[in-house]
């Protein structure tokens, strides 16, 4: 069987093809909250018991369907519709189990579910693909737990840097080596860059993704066509020393830790808000921004202060001048203030692009259903970008989610998500049939 | 026996006399840091194990040296040398037997050992007082524990704010009330304000304490005169509501309560900075200044923000611009970060103004022992203002201190703690002959 482009019979047939999936795919995702609660929200763990849980459920779905199942060195899952040519380049569609703690059900897991929606679609059409059409469950993308980004795609590809499989995760300290061996994955293989995936012979990584803003609520529309995922520099594990001292010290002997933690995020929103003025959108996060819980205290001038900051931008080159703008203006909040910063292990991601033909394609798609969208840059990272890092062709759909995401409140309609589910599977009907 | 001011020897006399009791005075400082372990460093906690211990060493000392004890209803301890007029207002030493969680050996305690000093030192002279001379063991006076200023002294006045007794301690929750009935008080005669101590039959209330900050050390003076103890206002349990969300969410989405707190403390520095460039010494506080231990992360933008403010002045005029100032600009941080201050409890303690003659008499001591000396703001609170606010005349003398106090390291050398004992007990010796 073969789609003639023009065929407003076949948009039909698609259109009704994905929206009989609805019963299953709402079943599969409560079945996946109830499996993985973490009281408030969503906890699945990253290389834990709660992205175990994911992986376990879409394997055994794919089971269920007669689908092809594997997993490589780093315990990613693949769930494959195989496609009539073994060499022809296949389509990968995905995204990862894990969330943050108490997090929501969506954020993620939509990705994974988009792309068995799409393969079901296709049987349900009748289509034999022209190459393989898989589903891939990534690990380990959420680094709030490792703090390394993109663990189970980089492994995956064999761009891992040296030194994160040496990571600690940050509850309970377990190596992240010994993690990914736990959960069946190979961390020897590894670390010799033994890579399961030849960016060769993928034609496209396709992840859909709620949105994690209310930019698609604010617009009413359901879905958006991501135009780029940001790069980022990253100091997980930043420190101020400074001196405890008592609460009636004068101020030209404090060497008060908090205060210039204060001074140094007040120094970043002034760049970022310039940035953004003049165009260049940023983001700046001190996601951990906090006193030693262990000695603070109402009459004690804070002595250490730990902050966690994650700099994001479209732009190399934003990055790049933000950074030198951070790194230049410490040694002066430092004499200030009679502090010294310790910022302790860097981490960056490159910016990941997205391929202008499949954009181009997904937006023809969206137009022929009739699906409104808009164009709207990623402020987050996903593993799509560690694929467009290794030379992947991707792209990249948000659906409409309120309340933000990494929080228990993040709420996703399923008709908002069967929208995106239809313009992908167009696009992967008209590419692979 | 009467003393002659002009008399040489009798100078020399009494400071031979102090200058005996070094031996007991360092065993009895060992004493009590070997009894109140807080590793690292002193935790002798309000009502707790570690000030008890303080309470039962003071008793001892004077019970095994024949002096008068007594134990009031907030479980105050007194020693006292009796005096042959028991109608005369009384002279009352002291300071506070609690500390900060692993603070110094010094903070407060050092008050009231000089107490027991300048008692032994009557005695050794063989002077007895025309009134009561007693060393004072405050209960009670770190805040951090329950968040409430001078819980001990102004229990003993009958001036304890409505409310205080229902505090709860900040590690264990124990509330204020029965903490002090388990350690031998009667929080029922608190709460009736049945003051212990009538102002009017206290001729003075005198403390001695280890300086906070460097001064000394960067004068090169052992000892000096408080020029007066600064008001404040508090904020012991603030909060910034925002909201949780994902590091990708663009600004204008964002509610980072942490960059609120952020742009609070740097407000706050402002005035600070602008006040003392004005002549106003002040001094702020966030002691407590922290992202959420149980949900916040590398990868999201912090929703909550908690903190704690201390606020502290010698002129309540400068309190009360502060605090304005600072109200009027919270709103503005609201609309702008999209967040909301939920300031809470508020406390706050008056401006403690010293006694002119006091101090007079104080400075002529030490010209007349060579002591050299400096007159100094108190920027911590103390015991005194309390008394102070009661009407009592009170004087402080501070000695010299490496390492600022409310942390392990602070430091203090028996010889400046007996220049300091050397000075206090000239003036008891002239005011009670």
């Amino acid at each position: 069987m073969t789609i003639a482009a023009s065929s407003q019979q076949t948009e039909t047939a698609l259109a009704e093809a994905v929206a009989a999936q609805r019963g299953w795919v709402a079943e599969l995702f409560d079945r996946l909250a109830a499996g993985s609660q973490g009281t408030p929200g969503i906890t699945r763990d990253t290389y834990g018991a709660g992205e175990d849980f994911g992986h376990r459920l879409l394997v055994e779905h794919g089971r269920e369907r007669g689908l092809a199942i594997a997993h490589d060195i780093a315990a990613n899952s693949y769930v494959t519709l195989k496609g009539r040519d073994p060499a022809a380049p296949c389509i990968l569609m995905g995204s990862h189990l894990d969330s943050v703690p108490h997090g929501g059900n969506f954020d993620g897991a939509a990705g994974v579910i988009a792309g068995l929606v799409v393969i079901e679609t296709l049987r349900a059409l009748g289509i034999t693909p022209r190459c393989d059409i898989t589903a891939m469950g990534v690990r380990a993308e959420e680094s709030v737990w490792f703090q390394v980004s993109y663990i189970g795609s980089r492994s995956a590809l064999g761009t891992l840097p040296d030194g994160a499989l040496e990571a600690k995760r940050i509850d309970d300290g377990r190596v992240l080596a010994a993690s990914i061996d736990a959960c069946g994955g190979d961390s020897a293989a590894i670390r010799r860059r033994a890579r399961h995936l030849d960016p060769a012979a993928i034609r496209a990584f396709l992840e859909v993704h709620i949105e994690q803003a209310p930019s698609l609520v604010e617009s009413a529309l359901p879905v958006a066509i991501c135009t780029g995922v940001p790069g980022n520099f990253r100091y997980p594990a930043a420190r101020i020393v400074g001196r405890h001292d008592h609460v009636g010290t004068p101020r030209r002997f404090r060497q008060d830790a908090a205060m210039a933690g204060a001074e140094f995020a007040m120094l970043l929103d002034r760049i970022w808000e310039a940035e953004e003025a003049a165009g260049f959108p940023m983001a700046v996060t001190l996601g951990r921004f906090h006193t030693d819980v262990a000695v603070h205290g109402l009459t004690t001038v804070p002595g250490s202060f730990a902050f966690s900051l994650d700099v994001r931008a479209y732009d190399p080159a934003v990055l790049e001048r933000v950074e030198a703008r951070m790194l230049a203006a410490i040694p002066e909040i430092e004499a200030r203030r009679r502090v010294r910063f310790e910022l302790g292990a860097r981490a960056n991601a490159a910016v990941g692009p997205v391929d202008p033909g499949i954009v181009a394609g997904l937006e023809d798609a969206a137009s022929r259903h009739g699906i409104g969208t808009m164009p709207l840059g990623s402020p987050a990272s996903h593993d799509a970008a560690a694929f467009a890092a290794a030379g992947v062709p991707i792209a990249m759909l948000f659906v409409r989610n309120e309340h933000g995401s990494h929080n228990p409140l993040e709420a996703m309609e399923i008709d908002d998500f069967l929208d995106a589910c239809t313009i992908l599977a167009d696009w992967v009907v008209r590419e692979a049939s």
